[in-house]
């Protein structure tokens, strides 16, 4: 068994063997397999693809490469939830309370914003003394006692795709769907959690543009659950527009705080419904049908339970008691700019990547990994699609450090939100359940 | 322009740009561009292919990213010539001093050999004295005394070229036509002939095992050198069987002697002949037409002016004025062990990658690069396909260090040559011949 065979031998379309899968990912970690390899092997992938069985194979051996966290000395089945990233998205923020004030138990690692797309534990240190880093011992405990717990990626959490996927966006071998697969499964497989959901973004601010596309990926990835033993469900979602509202981090922390007091815009209010349905659904071992799970949560959304889980948690990992109340004080933004319209007639599209961009811009995000972030800043629309406005409505709000960072982003929101005179056709919200 | 872009669009089979291919492999050089984005984009070539025009600029810019060899004081029209390596296939030290007899310059770099196949520098370091490296004035004074010079290639002779070679070799992405063809071609421009004529080996002995794969790269590499002005001849030969009838180097230049004695073996002396003729035609500026230099030619090898061509240029470069009178004085062999035949028949079958593999081992070639070779060892054929044998009839004679070594050699030529009690049919030798 050698590198330059198991590369010919994919290269020229056959199946590789769990042996050389694991040859590979063995050699990659070791540094046995050289990086440019592994590059012509990543890109032999792309023109061959994977079988299931490889891609399950090569999933695990990732997921096994590092730390397996051990989630057993919470009771109950641990229900993990992931992203493949997207615009106005802070889903998790309200996900995770919203689940657990219904009894599952959510013990989550998360990843931080790159690009257009946010992170959500980038949000979550937007709040003073939040700790996205706490002990084995101590984020088992917090979900013990409230339910849930959210923190940072371990390094040592799958350290085989942090090195291939690092390889892989320098090579122009991102684009395949048993690497992306495998890649998001691999973590979710290493944090422990039983029951996973998935929510593939499909659209013009997703990285999967096409619905087919999506599909295979969630099709895959269902696969690579139910090969390994994982319950799986993935949603294709839209990301044609903004989920939400509030693009940036502080401005996401009080989206997910509005949402949880039934103040949230619809669209972000039913994604979270319907993943966090199939959560519970999972979380009961598939006893409590995802339909009857909707209404569970709705009823915790009302009746205020999600938020005061919400508020414990946030009080639990070090932030502020009192941050659902006074949010104000906890979360200063950048001075605020308006963008108003220029003309009258439908919104009939905003979109979402070229916000993502100006929020980018703005510093709410990073173009490297590593590189500080501002979390005051972004983009707070005001309007959605749809909706008739009038010359010199409020369109969005900018929060900028800057008057020439200010002046840019005015404009590029504005050439984001297209006004016509005929209304859009209703556009899809959900696509698919794969379970 | 980024690596990374460039290899996306490989990747989507989109042609590259002259621009793009000399950013490449600029970086390539500077080591700007990572060695893992070079293996990643020779893997989308190896699906995606090249077209003409990218082919020929790769070859252009791998040729120009070192010393492109001047010849200017060398009289008349320099001719070259390249095998894609065979066994048995002593052919350079035939053909070089062949055409110089007859009127043609030849100011040749050789390679070393590397696996099965030997190398004519090895070949010509097995003749006491002979130097293979010259300096520059030196090499072109020997050419213009004694019409022919054979070199080492120079460490800067399309350094691109050695690195991506080295890198496809550990990568998986060796078999792909247009790399294979601007690999070859950029050598040969950069080493400054005029006219090329190649010798694209077919069958199980050589690196191409197809018909139409080996036309394919002989069309590409004479498309190569039409595009960038050098006049291009490929030949596709046969290496079902070993050539001649000496493998290992000390061996092969004894055959050397005899075929330019006119005792040598039928085929390699053909083979010769042939391309012989095509470099004539070549150096003649395409005004004698190949038949008539074929002639030409025999005449120079039965008039004993070849003969004499190639005792002036061993003697030129260092090597001892007597070598072709008493090469026995200077050639020494290890010691000598027979082979005979267990059986009676026809000899339908000798394996030409078997024989030298056997003569790789005995230690005439390397399996690494840099390793050191033994000139006094290897595989001389008493028999050729098609002879008929009685049982205990000499089948070849192996020249080995040790008794074990002979052994286990005797054993495996013996395999590689099958005996049938029905005679073969007739072999071909020159497939065809594209100008």
């Amino acid at each position: 068994m050698n590198p330059v065979a198991i590369i010919k031998k994919k290269r020229d379309g056959h199946e590789l063997t769990a042996e050389e899968i694991r040859f590979f990912v063995a050699g990659l970690v070791s540094g046995e397999f050289a990086d440019y390899q592994a590059a012509a092997l990543c890109m032999a992938v792309f023109f061959q693809g994977m079988t299931p069985a490889e891609t399950a194979e090569l999933t695990l051996a990732m997921a096994e490469s590092g730390q397996m966290v051990d989630l057993s000395t919470i009771d109950g089945i641990k229900v993990d939830k992931h992203s493949t990233g997207g615009v106005a998205d802070t889903t998790t923020l309200v996900l995770a309370p919203l689940v657990a004030a219904a009894g599952a138990r959510v013990a989550k690692m998360s990843g931080r914003g790159l690009g257009h797309t946010g992170g959500t534990i980038d949000k979550l240190e937007a709040i003073p003394g939040f700790r996205t880093e706490l002990a084995q011992e101590e984020f088992l405990a917090c979900v013990n006692s409230v339910g849930l717990s959210v923190i940072g990626q371990s390094q040592d959490l799958a350290p085989a795709d942090k090195i291939l996927y690092a390889l892989r966006d320098v090579t122009g071998t991102v684009e395949s769907i048993p690497l992306i697969a495998s890649s998001i499964m691999s973590k979710k497989i290493a944090a422990g959690a039983e029951g996973i959901v998935l929510d593939v973004k499909v659209g013009k601010g997703a990285f999967m543009k096409d619905l087919a596309l999506a599909k295979e990926l969630a099709e895959t990835m269902v696969e690579i659950g139910k090969s390994v033993g994982r319950q799986t469900v993935a949603c294709l979602t839209d990301m044609n527009q903004p989920l939400g509202k509030a693009i940036g981090n502080s401005l996401e922390v009080y989206e997910a705080i509005r949402v949880l007091k039934g103040q949230g815009p619809e669209r972000l209010c039913q994604v979270c419904l319907t993943l966090g349905a199939q959560m519970l659904y999972l979380a009961s071992g598939r006893t409590t049908d995802p339909d009857t799970a909707y209404h569970v949560l709705e009823a915790k959304l009302n009746s205020g339970e999600a938020l005061e889980t919400f508020a414990r948690w946030i009080h639990a990992q070090g932030g502020p008691a009192d941050l659902v109340e006074r949010p104000e004080a906890y979360l200063p933004l950048a001075p605020e700019v308006v963008v108003t319209a220029t003309s009258g007639g439908y919104i009939t599209d905003i979109d979402p990547l070229s916000l993502g961009l100006v929020a980018l811009e703005l510093g709410a995000g990073r173009k490297r990994k590593g590189e500080p972030i501002d979390h005051g800043v972004g983009v707070a629309l005001e309007v959605g699609v749809g909706q008739l406005v009038a010359p010199g409505d409020l369109l969005a709000r900018i929060y900028a450090r800057t008057a020439a960072q200010a002046k840019q982003a005015v404009a590029q929101v504005r050439q984001a939100i297209t006004i016509e005179p005929v209304p859009p056709t209703a556009s899809s919200l959900i696509y698919q359940i794969l379970a």
